[in-house]
């Protein structure tokens, strides 16, 4: 199934995806996505937010199991965040039925729609929408990096942008979620397992820093006279790598803008945009404010203005442990570990939809690449996994 | 005069002047500039590469004194920077008729065209094309942010593009040039004097840094995993200014460019440009130097790779010593000062004709930004020199 959309979306220069959501390559993926139930003989649902459901049984009977995870990418991602969860449902549907289950319960895969948030800047927007954790007027009025609002864009797409929202009548089919995904890290392969539960998404916030000084020109200024706030961009994103060293979490200046941006001009002000998260909310939040002190004590020596502003915090969320632990011990006691990134999986359970993530090692723990991989084996390992999680969620041993 | 031109290109949120080549602002600066002109009697001419020229003389007469500097703007640049020369020039030749001078030789006052080159990522682009330092094919071929070349916006400026290029006819008739500009620096200030005459414009290079790295997602991915390009900037940009300040010199980091640029990614990428000048060659040289050494050590920590590339590099430019030595004496011992920018007059300079330049005291010695600077009274007293100059090169007493 793989090699029918390895190339959609695919930048033929560096090997990654440009797959954002209501774009010509998620549409072309939304296709696939509805071909694939069709040659199942499954019923195929688009909810009023775009998420694709390929129904094995009566929703309406409730309760049901749901695979999946989404087709979307970062832009230059890799080729598995997501697909490898919905071609992963897939093949464990058709792996259930060659092995004759007839399943206690109503059994789908989902596809939602816009998990990456890479056109409007809203992760998992798709599943926020439908359970109402994510406000359809506000989200409507993202722009895209061409001004086109979510609005404009969902319109052109041929959908209706009042449908969107919270939907109580597709949240009530929805028994358990269960979402397979490529892991973004290396702990399978420092486990030597193929195959992980997980346990919990740490806590994870995103700051924005304006460090603020004074124009001026490059050549003709004395270094004594600046006021350089790109020094203090420095020297804060070097604190903000040593400070979560030390403290065992994750600190990231990935983004950053520059005022003018000219070769010869000192900078009057640098923005750049700190993602943070850590195994608890304590340590997240001694790391967020040792970044903070440090950047004030280097605005300080470079007479420059710091501020931090929160543009997003996220509690850490838990999976159902009862039900982690029921996979993992079907799994042949697969190691149960927690994750750093969001996902669709952590918006159903925040919801209180019991859910549970399998991860598929990675062996260099690189994603959001091009360069992000999972050996076939594996994959087929984790086809192998999730298949006996329908037979535990679904076999009628309920 | 200032007044008539103040509102001309002027950002109205920040104050600060966004005056391109051939842009309406600039269009209307020159329709101000051909009007002084003409209210004075003088000939307006307009050579082949839109340098505007008033002449008062017969400029075939040759071995012309030539006063002025240029109208347009850096992005969000001061109200001083070109237009304080191009008005003192106006107004000290208003000075010097009052004052009875019949001139020795062609006095005109000059408008460079282009000269912060913001539009095309060329200064100086007037100056150099009329000396043929800038070729003119590779001039044309120049893409402004909206993708026009320079050979489309001249054309709809209504001008020839088949024009641009060296002009011996144009630069037979100048003799001398004398260029007053704002200081942009604290030297004047320091010194406590108004009026200083150049000396030499430092020795100039610019470096693109490519900091090469691994993409990878910021939540999932271990601080040891990482090969994060952004530290190795960050380190990079610390660097060179300690370096410049060990060594009297500049070097400032003003310009970034992060791939892909993203919240929650590790970038694949950052390539960042260094600005490096310094008052002689080897002190530039060690600098750079240092900087890239630095680099490359920090790179080796990150794991990630460096590499420099100079895009340009000036030489130092020396002013007429016999000249600057002249001027200075007849402003009662002004201070012979070298300056960190390029200017037009450096270019003239460099294609030997004798040339000099007064800098105007600035308070702050902020430049490039709205903040710019002088005092009205030393702008006057720029405009006496300016004068007295006049009578020094033009009164007969050569």
């Amino acid at each position: 199934m793989f090699e029918a959309i390895r190339d959609v979306g695919r930048n033929g220069d560096t090997g990654g995806y440009r797959r954002f959501v209501w774009n010509d390559a998620d549409q072309r993926l939304r296709e696939w996505f509805a071909g694939e139930a069709k040659r199942r003989g499954l019923d195929l649902h688009v909810d009023r937010n775009g998420n694709q459901w390929a129904w094995w049984g009566d929703p309406a009977a409730g309760d049901a199991l749901v695979l999946g995870s989404h087709l979307d990418s970062v832009p230059e991602g890799g080729a598995f965040d997501g697909p490898l969860g919905v071609l992963s449902a897939y093949a464990a549907l058709d792996a259930v039925r060659d092995q004759g289950l007839e399943p206690s319960r109503p059994v789908a895969v989902v596809n939602f729609v816009d998990e990456e948030g890479a056109r409007f800047g809203i992760a998992c927007a798709g599943s926020r929408l439908l359970t109402g954790s994510l406000d359809a007027d506000a989200a409507l009025a993202l722009r895209d990096r061409d001004g086109d609002t979510m609005a404009d864009v969902v319109r052109r797409a041929g959908r209706d942008p009042e449908g969107l929202g919270r939907d109580d009548e597709v949240l009530r089919c929805v028994g358990t979620f269960l979402e397979l995904h490529v892991e973004q890290g290396r702990d399978l392969v420092e486990r030597g397992r193929a195959i992980g539960v997980g346990s919990q998404i740490w806590p994870h916030g995103r700051y924005r820093f304006d460090f603020t000084g004074e124009a001026n020109h490059a050549g003709t200024t004395a270094m004594a006279d600046r006021r350089d706030p790109m020094l203090t961009y420095a020297a804060t994103a070097l604190a903000a790598d040593e400070q979560a060293r030390r403290d065992g979490a994750r600190a990231t200046f990935g983004r950053v803008e520059v005022t003018p941006n000219g070769t010869n001009a000192v900078p009057s002000q640098v923005r750049a945009w700190m993602d943070a998260r850590a195994a608890d909310e304590d340590t997240l939040l001694a790391v967020v404010d040792g970044v903070r002190r440090r950047a004030v004590e280097s605005g300080a020596r470079d007479r420059t203005e710091v501020t931090m502003s929160a543009e997003s915090e996220s509690p850490a969320t838990v999976f159902d442990p009862g039900l982690a632990g029921r996979l993992s011990r079907r799994l042949e006691d697969a190691p149960v570990i927690p994750t750093g990134a969001g996902h669709d999986a952590g918006v159903l359970a925040l919801h209180g939809v019991p859910t549970a993530m399998l991860f598929v090692r990675n062996p260099t723990g690189v994603s959001h690449s091009p360069a992000e991989y999972a050996e076939t084996d594996d994959c087929l390992a984790g086809v192998d996994a999730l298949a006996a999680c329908v037979h535990e969620l679904a076999g009628g041993q309920r």
